[in-house]
């Protein structure tokens, strides 16, 4: 441990590093709940590539284990500290050093929050599609780590589409540059493809190339009401299968719509069983969603609300990125789930997921990245019962395997991290799970990178 | 040899075997000239997964290198063959096995010809984007092996970006299976994407689940003559700085243009310098056309024409679609290049490029992917003129390294093949190359996939 220090201060100016255990306790978890989190024995902020190169080699020399931290908003528990790690984050390391119009690109450090960089290129008329709901928070670095999704992916795609090329830090110090800044490229095997989403267990972004679109024009939302999950999901269906491209398709079940209006007065309908918000940034939105409209009302829709203007359309975005925060009042505890199964088995994932709620007497309430057929199935429960905990844990899981029932993942976009770890086998397979070992393996031969996370 | 031949037939019907030299001889090479291959022991066509498992059960068994084989269009001797190989050709397992409209998936085999894959799902009103030149050749397994192109690829990206899922047989035989047919999911390492593109060298693919989208209207065509090469650019660089989407940016210089006239009586302005083809499948091309139009001629074009109708837009696509080949014809031979540098650097791509040319005093024709920055400059010279052969390879590598200066890449969408195999450890770096092959190892630890290709 003091060895730890010394050589960490030999590369490292003094704030840098944090080793007061009140402050360094406050970097132990993310925001998944009922993960396990050790003590860092320290958190180091470097603010250059030669300080993390400086962090790596220490921590490969005294066989440190090092945990990379974005903004720590995760949901599977993948960014906790393990016990005597070092915590690696990141957040100092946010400049925005490139954008260009031209290129259509971005070069940023990993500490950028996804909000500001959205804003920045929006400056330039250009557009960074993956908007997490945490987007105001969450940075890039965990975006990457996490491969996160988001509202718009049901048209742009999630974060993967948009990392051309990385600067990675390995776990001995060396300097890994994958990628490119061009459109296009197939030299070599797709190591940044590799890395996005690897839940930092092969290396430290320390630098991402992010393709860019031109700025659509601003979206129009709609909101209707449907009497059922069933008729949503319907709705869903027939909205994908006529061909359109919405780029926004969302779903919040009763239980979130009334959490929503409990914590923010949205007036949204707290009557309707299921509210599906579709958008449209196409050159005439309001006849996209004129179309819309009428296939929603022909699953069964009893109300159908095109938004008046942008404010309103904004409005109904907020009702629908809180969801998962309105969702943890509900009860004293949440876990929450992230499948996502292939569209057209939508509707039996919710029928599903309605059936574990009341066979474990729990309240699940659903929003979902519907067009995607990513479901976020919230466990709502008391943890100081016991009992409760226990049929919460238990609903949870089925919940996952119901999805790989389906032909579906454990995860559409918050990682396995802790939280899935022991599903994750399961969903991949024997021969899989061998070659992410092999993987694994030739990045971080000495298993220093966020141990005990994925599989 | 006999034991290899026996083995085989234990788990392969007659007909599956091909052992006449004369035939196997035919096998031997993809369509890169200059491009070592040698002599397969045999030519395998299996028809079902069980027995591309067989086969590779058997060459693990004896340590008998495999080169997997599409429809052999490759333009990198990545599906050449070595002495003494299994040849082991996709092309008999040609089914589509699914296409869901609701999912918008296509569930494939690897021998399915692209155009025919377009083709079945343009009948469920979708549209499966990848369109690389050779579309009415090759396979669906070649496209993924070499993560191709096209013409869409400026709006709609590479194959890599419609790959959901894979089922892979490695080396030893085991089946693999990747990623899902969900249109999200972050379990695990992305191992679809380091699939695709690893030209045969980690598996051998013979299921893919690919993401669609719904058919876009027709697209229209516009031609512009520029009188150099650096004013089309300046056009290039606009159209996309203002923040257009064309579905097709490409350009033709003078030499292929002349050339495609020779060959199919194209009428093609033969005085160009440079011809610029530009389209889009918006709901008004028209008005799209126009504004490129307006900045087309801002940059100096001398004559800008929009298509009438879909046929003459079509008739444009088939010129541009068989600049390779018609360049083919100018010399004897030709190298094909493939460097992609940011769209920002395509002028000075050009410029090189034609310097090159002069200094080695040859003619070097260019058709490019040009909203992508992707340039192929065509070496055409006289393979029986010992000097001039000598120049064609040293400007062919010259091209190359001028790519990299401008930061871009030595291949585009081609692969590295034989062709590019010095070149690529340039492009990554030692730090890369040394993952690659920790890869390489944990996937087909016995070398027999492909060997001598790519790195
Ligand atoms: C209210 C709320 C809403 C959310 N909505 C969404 C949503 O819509 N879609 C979605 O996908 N997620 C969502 N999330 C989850 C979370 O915000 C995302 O996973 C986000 O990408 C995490 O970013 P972060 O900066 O907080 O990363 P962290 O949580 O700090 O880290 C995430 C992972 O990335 C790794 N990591 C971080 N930085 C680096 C780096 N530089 N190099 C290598 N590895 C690194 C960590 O080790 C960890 O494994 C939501 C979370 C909350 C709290
Ligand atoms: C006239 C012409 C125009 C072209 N235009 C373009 C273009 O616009 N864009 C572009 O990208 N390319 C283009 N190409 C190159 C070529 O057509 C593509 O690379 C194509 O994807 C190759 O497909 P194929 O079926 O012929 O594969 P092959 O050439 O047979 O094989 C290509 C690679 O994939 C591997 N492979 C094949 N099948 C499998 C499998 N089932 N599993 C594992 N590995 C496999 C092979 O080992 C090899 O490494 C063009 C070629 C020609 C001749």
């Amino acid at each position: 441990m003091d060895d730890l220090l010394e050589l960490l201060r030999a590369g490292l100016p003094a704030e840098a590093l944090i080793t007061d255990p009140d402050i360094t306790a406050s970097y132990a978890n993310d925001m998944a709940s009922f993960c396990d989190a050790g003590i860092p024995a320290v958190v180091a902020l470097p603010r250059t590539v030669e300080q993390v190169q400086h962090i790596m080699r220490t921590a490969t020399a005294l066989r440190v284990p090092v945990v990379p931290q974005g903004a720590r908003t995760g949901l599977s528990g993948a960014a906790n500290a393990s016990d005597g790690c070092i915590v690696l984050s990141l957040i100092k390391m946010d400049r925005i050093l490139e954008i260009s119009p031209v290129d259509r690109i971005a070069v940023v450090e990993p500490g950028v929050i996804n909000a500001v960089l959205s804003r920045a290129v929006n400056e330039h008329g250009l557009y960074y599609p993956p908007d997490p709901s945490s987007w105001e928070m969450c940075t890039i670095g965990g975006n990457i780590g996490t491969a996160s999704g988001g509202l718009c992916c049901v048209k742009y795609g999630v974060t993967a589409e948009y990392v051309l090329g990385l600067d990675v830090v390995l776990a001995d110090g060396r300097l890994l540059s994958t990628g490119r800044r061009t459109a296009k490229g197939v030299a070599g095997y797709d190591l940044t493809r590799l890395l996005v989403g690897s839940e930092g267990s092969l290396g430290i972004v320390v630098k991402a190339v992010l393709a860019l679109k031109p700025q659509p024009p601003r979206q129009l939302v709609l909101a209707a009401e449907f009497p059922s999950a069933a008729s949503a999901c319907d709705a869903i269906c027939a909205i994908m299968e006529r061909g359109h491209t919405p780029s926004l398709l969302e779903l919040m079940d009763r239980t979130t719509v009334r959490a929503v209006n409990r914590m923010a007065n949205m007036g949204l309908p707290d009557s309707t069983e299921a509210l599906l918000l579709a958008a449209f940034d196409t050159p005439d939105p309001t006849a996209d969603l004129a179309a819309v409209a009428e296939l929603c009302t022909a699953a069964g829709a009893t109300e159908v609300v095109p938004a008046e203007d942008a404010a309103e359309s904004e409005m109904l975005l907020q009702a629908r990125r809180m969801s998962l925060t309105a969702l943890e009042t509900v009860k004293p505890a949440t876990m929450i789930d992230d499948v996502c199964v292939p569209r057209s088995k939508l509707g039996a994932m919710l029928e599903g997921t309605a059936a574990v709620a009341e066979k474990y007497d729990l309240t699940i309430g659903v929003c979902a990245h519907a067009g995607d057929g990513n479901t976020h199935p919230v466990v709502c429960f008391d943890h100081t019962d016991a009992d409760e905990s226990r049929r919460a844990r238990e609903s949870f899981d089925e919940i996952m395997a119901l999805g790989l029932e389906l032909g579906g993942t454990i995860t559409g976009e918050h990682g396995v991290g802790v939280l899935k770890k022991e599903w994750l086998a399961r969903e991949l397979g024997e021969v899989s799970v061998e070659l992410h070992r092999g993987i694994k393996q030739a990045f971080d031969p000495l298993g220093l990178l966020n141990p005990g996370k994925v599989f």
